[in-house]
């Protein structure tokens, strides 16, 4: 960690700081992306696959590769690729992220990966860095999942966890259909499925992340290794209870959905917290809802993770116990259904231990290894093939807003360790 | 009360019972209004403010002004009049309420008014009382506000308490303003205003309406006298947090405004529990509203209603209190906003010692007088003339609902009393 970032501060009226180059590439890029897909009101990112906004992301990744003479493919799915050396060779060194964004997003989740990894290419360049494998920067499509209502389209497609019919079922709140919108956006949509002939040539993929919490900032440390995402999943809490005149019933009379919902959202907080994990209310329905009326339906969403699958069902069996007794009470009727759920993934063992190695021996920094509670198209790739991530240190956690961001320091310090992990995996 | 209901019992498929003609008349106008604005899934009544249902009703009350002889009406704010005797003769007596409905609402708010007043002009006639003064039948347009948001906009015109320059502001939810809406029904949108030509001709006003709660059932009498309106009110609570990442946010980092909300929904019923009142959160809107995402902002709505000003304001404050300790507590900014409010309507207590009067010594029957916390057209009206409200039992107390019900014995009560109080103000 010899170079010292040299951009400018922070960038006026809410911008994201402008992080320094590495090998001077770095803040070029990231002032061509910042513009693109901003929504002006909310100063935050609309970046929604297959729509203007990702095509002018996904141009400027095609002008990135272009420019530096790399191999440009855009595979089945729709993911983005650009080689360094031959995509045919095979044992990959594979780096990226994604360029899509939650509504009013961040300018970092996504981005600071592709941007660091066209950037470490930049640095091993100019180090002169002997290569012995191909690195490829990838961009896989539709990882915040924010149009069509599933996460990481692109890579689980790839990876044969999303069935091509599935995913021509997949439509937006407007009605497009997503194989309408990729057609709109000039890609085959007959031509997704699995590509296993791709990803066995891929040797390992390490995707580069801002961390989406505080363990960094609180360890005091730049830079970190991913070892695990931690299990997760949506289940659906329906309060059924009476519609009714909010000015004439007695409260002994009420079947009140609303106060069950309340005691569930505290008791889904008193769970998490007992259990080191996290649970969240953020997403309600409510029948009528009108100002004057008790409601006779409550529908809330509850997100829940933790570290380990006994944790996580300690928690919502906790929860769901709470609200389960609170119903009874007041004369509510409850069902739970589960969404969605995603097992623990464990990042490759040897791949997560190789990239320690070879950040302690080759830089001296230390790089603590953390779970996550967010999912990634590096948690899909895992099954596949051997998968690690580097997250770079968010000073407030913040991510999902536009408020989220990363000091310039640390993004230089982020794209220089994914430059030593390409070079300690591919040099020859 | 030495007439008996004859009419059949409840009808099948969750239809509201047929209440027992009085005069041979009630059943067949219930049944004529059943099927108007009847939704066929959820079984409620969808009649809003100038709509096709809306306009329906309104045939309906024409026609029954016509099959009866009287004189019909329209007033320069589309309320409905059918006169027995000389509109212009001063000193009347009417009475009357409301055919529309809330979304999904029951069949007897506001109908059941109407239609007991057409049977009760039909039992005075069968019994042949000698008038001296002229009787009218109302119906007040637009009671429940349901289409363009603001309760009694028909009655509000007439006693001046709503300009015509702020109703022509009101919209609905598809933009279409209330003037547009009353031009495509066909009445004259500039013709509204105040009418105290027509409320001086009025000597007073008495509505009767489904109790719209369980009063009368727990004091086991058919048929109460109303002593006033509860003061109540609307207040918006903004609970701004931030939105942040539901998977990676460590507890102690969230600033979520959801459990304030939580806190706040249960200090309601708490607060309102302790002080003998009601409060409500019904209706609730969030952002980002996303399952994965901590929410920014949670906007909840209290209604809030109490026997008296000292009450409710106790009620009130006691809420915000133990919203802004728990706000503070969790990092979250709370602004809250009173949108409306009404003072208690005390009723004019001649005409309500009147009430009591006729009913005791004409029938015998023990009548009580309660106070209630639903707006009605009565409670608008009794700011310019005496006003008088007559309820009748709602075993459940369920109103705003499609369970909303009322046995046939007392309706038929309902409609004796109504005729015996026309009688006792009117009669020669």
């Amino acid at each position: 960690m010899t170079r010292r970032p040299d951009g400018p501060g922070r960038a006026p009226d809410g911008q994201p700081p402008a992080p320094a180059p590495a090998g001077g590439s770095f803040l070029e890029m990231w002032r061509e992306l910042l513009p693109l897909g901003r929504h002006a009101a909310s100063r935050g990112y609309r970046r929604y696959a297959w729509t203007g906004a990702d095509l002018d992301c996904r141009a400027w990744f095609a002008d990135q590769a272009a420019a530096r003479g790399l191999t440009y493919e855009v595979d089945r799915n729709g993911n983005q690729w650009a080689w360094l050396g031959d995509p045919e060779a095979g044992d990959a060194v594979v780096t990226g992220s994604h360029l899509d964004s939650v509504p009013d997003g961040g300018a970092f989740d996504g981005p600071l990966g592709v941007v660091s990894s066209f950037a470490a290419l930049d640095e091993l360049r100019a180090r002169g860095t002997d290569l012995a494998r191909p690195l490829a920067v990838v961009n896989f499509g539709d990882e915040e999942g924010a149009r069509f209502g599933l996460a990481c389209v692109g890579s689980r497609l790839t990876a044969g966890q999303l069935t091509a019919a599935d995913a021509h079922r997949l439509t937006d709140a407007d009605g497009v259909s997503l194989p309408r919108a990729m057609e709109a956006a000039g890609h085959d949509p007959d031509a997704i499925g699995a590509d296993p002939d791709r990803l066995a040539r891929i040797g390992a993929f390490v995707e580069l992340h801002v961390e989406q919490g505080r363990a960094l900032d609180l360890s005091g440390d730049r830079v970190g290794i991913a070892s695990a995402i931690w299990p997760h999943g949506r289940w659906r809490f329906d309060f059924r209870g009476e519609a009714n005149h909010a000015g004439t019933t007695r409260l002994v009379d009420r079947r009140d959905p609303m106060l069950t919902y309340a005691e569930t959202v505290l008791a889904a907080r008193r769970e998490a917290r007992l259990a080191g994990a996290v649970a969240t209310f953020g997403k309600i329905s409510v029948e009528p809802n009108g100002v004057n009326a008790i409601p006779s339906l409550v529908r809330g969403w509850l997100d829940s993770r933790a570290e380990d699958q006994a944790s996580l069902d300690t928690v919502v069996d906790g929860i769901e116990k709470a609200a389960r007794g609170h119903a009874e009470a007041h004369g509510v009727d409850l069902d739970v259904v589960r969404e969605s759920f995603t097992p623990v993934v464990e990042f490759d063992h040897a791949l997560r231990d190789e990239l320690g190695r070879i950040l302690g021996t080759d830089t001296g920094i230390t790089v603590p290894v953390l779970g996550t509670g967010a999912g990634h198209d590096a948690g899909i790739l895992s099954g596949s093939i051997p998968t690690a991530m580097l997250f770079v240190r968010n000073p407030t956690g913040v991510s999902h807003s536009p408020a989220e961001h990363a000091a310039e320091d640390d993004c230089a310090a982020g794209v220089l360790a994914l430059a030593d992990v390409l070079e300690g995996l591919a040099r020859r």
